[in-house]
């Protein structure tokens, strides 16, 4: 049990470490210093990576995630939007399957007048990417560069684009480490890597959708809990409106889970928002979060006012037209898209019929999120190319009644092997017992705001 | 919250990293993928340190620490000893200030028949090392060949050197590591590198001075009971008989700090067990550890044998005559070492008095030891060249009564500023009050044995 001392840059580091591991406090300064040694090289990924871990472990209060998340920011660009007179609010999404809200949410909060700057992920693991969705759309481009971007708003309301590489770099060399040393499930970490992102964009308020359930990355209500209030209070801490919505993700959302195909039920419902009972839950998250957006950007009173706006601009076709314009604005065809509708489809196509008697009562969103990944919805790994057709199109949700050989849902594959992959999981994801055993939950399931 | 899933060989390192932090246990194979991936380069240094911070805060079970410190012995050399009909017995301290206990503990226990393979190590922070204390006999060496060291056994019954670099290079890898990222004070990790060091050297029981108090590295007895236990319960685990001994560490050992003033006071215990009082709880620790060491070795029954055992050795003056023959056989010049005796001193001695009236009721053997760094007894970093001659004698020990201007220690110095800079120390180190303010405290605080 020597005690070697340390000698050189890393020494302060070390006491950093220490301070974390021991439950200290660390400044504003503390911290700049180790994202900033670490983006330079001055502090070694060894260190960075035992700090992380003892984040993982002790946690890190409001106030330290508002200085890492700042810190974050500052190792990159960010954007300068126009001033306006309403404020730009954007919606991140914890992600989920058959997760298509934003497709729905952007339009319909750009239709009531809240410019919405939205920059979106991929696909990956079992959950589905918005990037992923849009690119199925002849020309539609996600690669916008920031003028662009702020002309697309101008055009429509809103605009969706991937992240540059020089928005929040120190998230990327973060998360890169974060993923091989076990530190990726950190509350703290997951906020500060959410929030620099979207306050680097330029959003002046932000509504969450923390997915809890089977299907979501917070498994318990507690976790997504957790979450909500780290993101919230470290909105407030940045001065950004926030509100969290935990939001149930046991089940798929909607009746699409595909890249195209979750096009095609965005677009259904933007058509005609109640058609389809399927898509009702998918409805009641879009309009409780556009409501938010709304709220957030001051232009209702409160979230009731809101709904009935974005139910509004949703029945009116407003949030439709809306959706036209930035697919223009974007490269996208409309005409071609219009033509692929219904008509889009991989080789195979496969219906899965019950082989039970009763009620649907629950439909395993992460089976139904991996059967997916095996028909090449979402990757397994980063490089992964993802295939724009395939996918599952659920006939029932739970609560519906099913006979024997009534159809539960089609399978849509590349190839056969694909499908029977994507069966096997389909098989154990659908769990139909007697009416007595269904009992519906809301999918709105808890609200934090910080307005 | 995008899940990048990990590719290549980075892969299983994760699974483990995850699986220690999710308090799962590593299985021997697991473990040893760690430790070799490390050592040949195929897992990162950021995983390790990120695993390492893990299992500082989850901790060990014997078990698991028993599979570490096996793979650590398998990654470098381990000494074959001589088959013997009486078993190898070593010692390790924890470290402390004053504690000269290994030069007078190995001669007492070779001169009751059991040999004494000693690897040592060098003073670092507040605490001394043997080593240093051993390098200042004129001609000694500390540097041994394995060959060299079964001689010297052979010639008088133990021998001391340091520790080549080939034996457990994973411990020198690791500790390099840990005192980088935080992770030294982590008891699973301590034992394995301890337990692993002394295990590679051949012993084949073992006893552990485990220090409690001020001057060690385990502030708390609930600190050095988790040690303790740890030491002897992964002894257990790789079948070496094991005892604990935890001994105060709140005053420094003995009357002297210092390297040659230590061999001093050895000496002088070694000629005459029980001339001088302030060398009382020196004798006490030494006996008891030297009892142990022979109850370990089997050639007595009890510890109350073994200490009148050791007792007799160091009475007939036989523990003095192996001493002397150590010396010879190391290559060490008993005249110039006789002749060195009350003479070897640096060019300042200055003496320090009190300036209170009572009974001394502490010494801080934190303060003191420190004293010793800036006369240089000690290292503030690994590369630091200690001095032979300087330190620190204590006129009094705990429990002793002073009057203003009693000489309290003395001083000796290279320099004025080191001096100074000592007694600063030095001024802060004594606790002078009423007598019914005394308590005498044992220095022999609680046993743990696995025989």
């Amino acid at each position: 049990m020597v005690f070697y001392a340390v000698t050189g840059g890393t020494v302060r580091a070390l006491d950093l470490i220490v301070k974390t591991r021991d439950r200290g406090i660390l400044t504003a300064e503390e911290i700049r210093f180790l994202i900033n040694g670490y983006l330079d090289g001055s502090i070694p990924e060894y260190q960075i990576s035992a700090w992380l871990m003892s984040v993982f472990f002790v946690g890190m209060d409001a106030e330290q995630i508002g200085h890492l998340t700042r810190e974050m920011i500052r190792s990159g660009d960010t954007l300068r939007l126009p001033r306006r007179d309403i404020p730009y609010v954007d919606k991140h999404s914890t992600g989920g399957v058959g997760d298509k809200v934003s497709l729905i949410l952007a339009p319909a909060v750009a239709a009531c007048g809240v410019p919405v700057p939205m920059m979106s992920g991929r696909a990956l693991g079992h959950t589905g990417g918005t990037l992923d969705k849009l690119d199925t759309i002849p020309g539609y481009s996600t690669h916008l560069s920031p003028d662009e971007f702020v002309s697309v708003i101008e055009q429509c309301g809103f605009a969706m684009t991937g992240q540059s590489d020089r928005v929040v770099p120190a998230d990327k060399r973060l998360y890169a480490l974060r993923d091989v040393t076990g530190t990726v499930e950190s509350v703290p970490l997951i906020t500060a890597s959410i929030v620099s992102k979207k306050a680097a964009e330029g959003a002046q308020a932000l509504v969450f959708d923390v997915k809890c359930g089977k299907g979501a990355f917070m498994k318990t209500i507690e976790e997504a809990r957790e979450l909500a209030e780290s993101l919230v209070s470290t909105c407030r801490a940045l001065e950004i409106r926030a509100v969290a919505v935990i939001t149930s993700m046991e089940a798929p959302l909607g009746y699409a889970v595909g890249n195209f195909l979750e096009v095609e039920e965005s677009l259904a419902v933007l058509r005609s928002v109640d058609a389809d009972p399927r898509s009702r839950d998918l409805v009641e998250v879009t309009v409780r979060l556009g409501s938010w957006m709304l709220v957030a950007a001051g232009v209702v009173p409160d979230v009731a006012a809101g709904e009935k706006m974005v139910r509004d601009a949703l029945t009116s076709g407003a949030a439709a037209d809306v959706f036209r314009k930035n697919v223009a604005a974007q490269g996208g065809d409309n005409s071609k898209l219009d033509a692929m509708l219904g008509t889009f489809r991989p080789k195979i196509e496969e219906t899965v019929t019950s082989d039970a008697d009763g009620v649907v009562v629950g439909i395993d969103a992460f089976r139904v999120g991996m059967a997916g990944v095996y028909l090449g919805v979402g990757r397994s790994v980063a490089t992964d190319a993802v295939l724009p057709d395939v996918g599952v199109v659920l006939h029932v949700k739970p609560g519906d009644r099913v006979k024997p050989d009534d159809p539960i849902c089609t399978v849509f594959a590349a190839t056969r092997d694909a499908a029977a992959r994507a069966r096997q999981e389909l098989d154990g994801a659908f769990d139909v017992a007697s009416d007595r055993e269904y009992e519906p939950k809301p999918i709105i399931r808890e609200e934090i705001t910080a307005l």
